[in-house]
């Protein structure tokens, strides 16, 4: 059994980590962290694992040592304390977005600051399993990719990959939990609720990991907050350099994807569900792809969802960790959604 | 022209009234009032109004003289500072809980503090046009009632009349606006969206006004919040002490309600739409109410439906108005509510 | 492993079984009809199950024996195929209304027909564990309860049993799933979106169950649809024939589900969760139960939710199931709910 | 006062324009149509207008004359019952898809078959008032703009006007009552609800509006559900063929729209409504616009914003009304919506 730990715990992440990790055959709980909720019955700030976690929240001060330590703290924090936690536990797993991207450069660019550990940036694999998995194998470090950025990039990276692409607009439609458990008046339900949001059209910054992990600055990116939870809808115009029809990008998915776990491509003919649809992934760690070529263009629409907290976040996370460790792919992670 | 000033009007009840007031043909606003938005436009902070209202909130410190002065302060605010609005206007309209009550035993035991001005208490007409239209006509101190009172006291209130009550136990259904617009943990979107959460399943503070309108203490009262941000459906369980058929029903509420403007019987025997639903209240002032009797025994489910902020709050509030003023009482608020 | 077939699987529940099956360590599905989907892929009716179903519906006719045979109809077809399906396996389990009544008489008042064969009425086990756990095992003829019956059962069960209650007023706030998969006009999103409808304010049919199982008349019964797709809220008003305190109450539940491994008593002082909710639980096989004494009457109000589709359906079968057979009770029912 | 009568009056759009006229000051509603309603009352169908509307519907073939007539047949209807029409009044605004397009090619291209009666498309006026008020004016056949179109095309014109603009991807984020009052599989509220589905990725007949109202080929449409009623998000993404900053594209619009009654440019730089958003545009007939540049490309993002019923359907076509016979352009359309 390994030993896991969690650095903030009562973020949603934190959560999903902690509702999969204590199902995880191989895995036993540790310690959970939270400053604000230490001593307080974990279920206390997540309901659904009342009768099922017995843990109660510590300070990240009265963290012990344990095999490997899972973070899910705000963007900036773990970059400060990289030594703090390298000295409890082998193997770290980031949540956070310190870690992603391999150019210090880019960091400064996109997040408005220096790294705090530059040096360190390369030392991180990025925990997309559908890209690294070589990388991911025995790796102590892995930070986990953004959930929009995972979206958009396992949509496109076949495509980039072929070099058919002459450039691309991504439109995440994306819901509530994206912002994080801090209250605040846009997520107000009243002002909420309902609500289609442009929230961030242009300068997000899950394009540096985009365009790091697509090789490219030809993409562009919006996304809009609507009503929604858990779950994110990538919805990508690409304009193609060559006129390829439905059984080529088919095959090109195909290649890709063909053999991946967690990735389907769902492209139907009839019935209602004919593209991928993020609301019967709520808990799953599937991302669905589709696709529809436009017959009036060179544009061809790629489709894909998932569950930002899941394959976006803290399923995507234990997929890596699997990985790392040897263990099966999809263990913990075998929950398949729910319909309706 | 009416000159209108609204005290407290960055908060969902002001936002209405001053949405309502606008458009109202006998109306000119003079000053609306918000402590923390003083300065800014109206529009910025309900951005439905813009070009509608060109108007920037001041402090109430800046209020002048007016005609009429509406107050949507947080509850306990009001009794504090009756002296400083009486000195600014001849009549005025509150629709906190302050006055809303008219013993004042009854208000210490379910505000749990004593009340600031008892000798006040009642001086005030509590605003329901449906009981009161009399005592409102030229009245110049007006309360506004309790959004899950209004319905529930327009449900019940020809059969407590007629004396054919036994008990009654009333579940009001309500939406997110109700709870104001502060932010709190508890309307965190991620939270709140889908919940269907008992915030109050006794000893709610409506009940006081409940007992009082109705005459009686064998009233029961519970509410739940539901998905919805608008609206409420109040499902009163009725335990008649005599044997009443359907028909006898439909002439008690005939009686009551046949001539009032703003009340509809619905009941229909066939189609989707067979009880009152808030739905197609919102922004509307019509309290819909039906029944149906219980085959079973001697229940008689009492439905009726209302948009907090409007029959609840802001439009009750213009319809006493209007009362009290002598005008037309549906002037400013012919808008019929939206299907679908 | 036991071979299992599920009949009408292309229904909600249907599909929730076939779910849970799928990843329960005991069984291997056989075959799943559905008439009108015959020959088409399951997961092109429950998309959830792309990747992880590969079977495809039959039907009926085609149906070969197995271990046991999972019942999805809709009400009134089983008990006219009684004799078809006894058949095809050792162990039925019926999830439609044909056999959850042990008297004929109320099968004729509540559901206004002659039940095709009533003499097998008595053969058949209700099927909430926590009431009839003894009977269940090795049981070959199980029923499944009704969603909102199972609800109100479980919630109420231990305040009957310990004789303390004069009457009893539900009211249960339910999601759409609720309906079934059959289209309607009441079920068009348009005009169900954001609905707060009574649909049953009185006479459902649930409260033939209920008054069987807790053995009284004294309890009344209604349903409100409310925005949510799956999901109970019952809110019971009980009134107390003794005083009884918190504490005592307290008692009496822990007395009852102390060791029940799906119920949860809920009750919190502070945060935000402090009663039943239905979100957190869906896809799990909770029912969780609060409640609180009103202060100023002999009521008590009762709160229990759960997800219709499992501990109201599915995972309630499943649960009967795997006693019947000897197995852990929670297998396939290990999946704890999502929060948010 | 003029006598106007509204032919397939049950649908959503012809729900719309009832409400709107039964409150216009210059308009007497004559007759309603609807074959499958006729001899009911219009409130059963539209419960939003109880004890407002008193007609009841009749078939189209008792029509008698009238002013104007509104017709809001399904596409396909009109251009066949033409003059069947013509012969009953002077003026008609269809609300159908029948006479938007001018050049029977493109017809013939997007709707997949022949006009009935291309030689009249000429003859009607494209409804958009903020591109067409001029030959609104006395128009006697005016045909309403589909509602993607006109989100679209209101947010697109000043641009291409200005010939600014290399190429455009526009994505619409839509509700469920675009798809109107006909149930299907897709709007089950079971399967609809909480849904974001890709429902035209490709190939979306109001694309042909756009091109021909704009100008252009070069612009690529796509359009989502989303979890919504009413109300459309067009978030579109302009390549600008020069380097302007926001103070030209603010120039552009201001010069376009300054004085239009029903147009808003929403760009804020604080606050939680910075950019159009549709859910406080239901019942109102404004269109918000918004934009904001890329710092990174020569992307231009801009948003728009209205309710599909009304400023997409009815609102619009009153509008126009109002401009073709005279009377003040908001007539009826005074509703501003409601926050929250």
């Amino acid at each position: 059994m390994i030993k896991v730990s969690i650095v903030g715990a009562s973020g949603y992440t934190g959560g999903d980590l902690l509702r999969i990790l204590l199902l995880h055959p191989q895995v036993e709980i540790h310690q959970v962290t939270s400053e604000r909720h230490a001593g307080k019955a974990v279920a206390s700030v997540h309901p659904n694992l009342r009768k099922i976690c017995k843990h109660k929240f510590v300070s990240a001060a009265e963290l012990g040592p344990c095999d490997v330590l899972f973070l899910g703290l705000p963007h900036g924090h773990m970059m400060n304390r990289l030594a703090e936690f390298e000295a409890l536990a082998d193997t770290l797993i980031d949540l956070s977005a310190d870690f992603r991207l391999r150019d210090n450069n880019a960091y400064e660019t996109w997040y408005g600051k220096s790294h705090a550990c530059p040096e360190k940036l390369d030392g991180f694999v990025y925990g997309i399993a559908e890209l690294h998995r070589e990388q991911l194998k025995n790796a102590k470090r892995i930070s986990g990719a953004g959930c929009n950025a995972t979206a958009t990039i396992l949509a496109l990276h076949p495509l980039y990959q072929a070099g058919v692409v002459e450039s691309a607009v991504v439109e995440v439609k994306a819901g509530s939990s994206q912002g994080g458990n801090a209250v605040s008046e846009g997520s107000h339900h009243p002002e909420r609720s309902g609500a289609v949001r442009s929230y961030k059209p242009t300068a997000h910054r899950h394009l540096a990991e985009i365009q790091q992990e697509l090789g490219t600055d030809r993409v562009h990116f919006s996304a809009t907050s609507i009503e929604m939870v858990r779950g994110i809808l990538a919805t990508c115009h690409v304009f193609l350099n060559k006129d390829l029809e439905e059984k080529d990008i088919w095959k090109l998915y195909r290649a890709a994807y063909g053999n991946e776990p967690f990735i389907r491509i769902v492209k139907e003919r009839s019935g209602i569900h004919r593209y991928p649809e993020p609301k019967i992934l709520a808990g799953s760690n599937f991302c669905d792809i589709g696709f529809e070529r436009d017959p009036h263009s060179n544009r061809l629409v790629v489709i894909s969802a998932l569950d930002n907290l899941m394959k976006g976040a803290a399923g995507q996370a234990v997929q890596a960790f699997n990985i790392a460790r040897g263990f099966d792919e999809t263990s913990g992670l075998e929950f398949p959604g729910l319909h309706p």
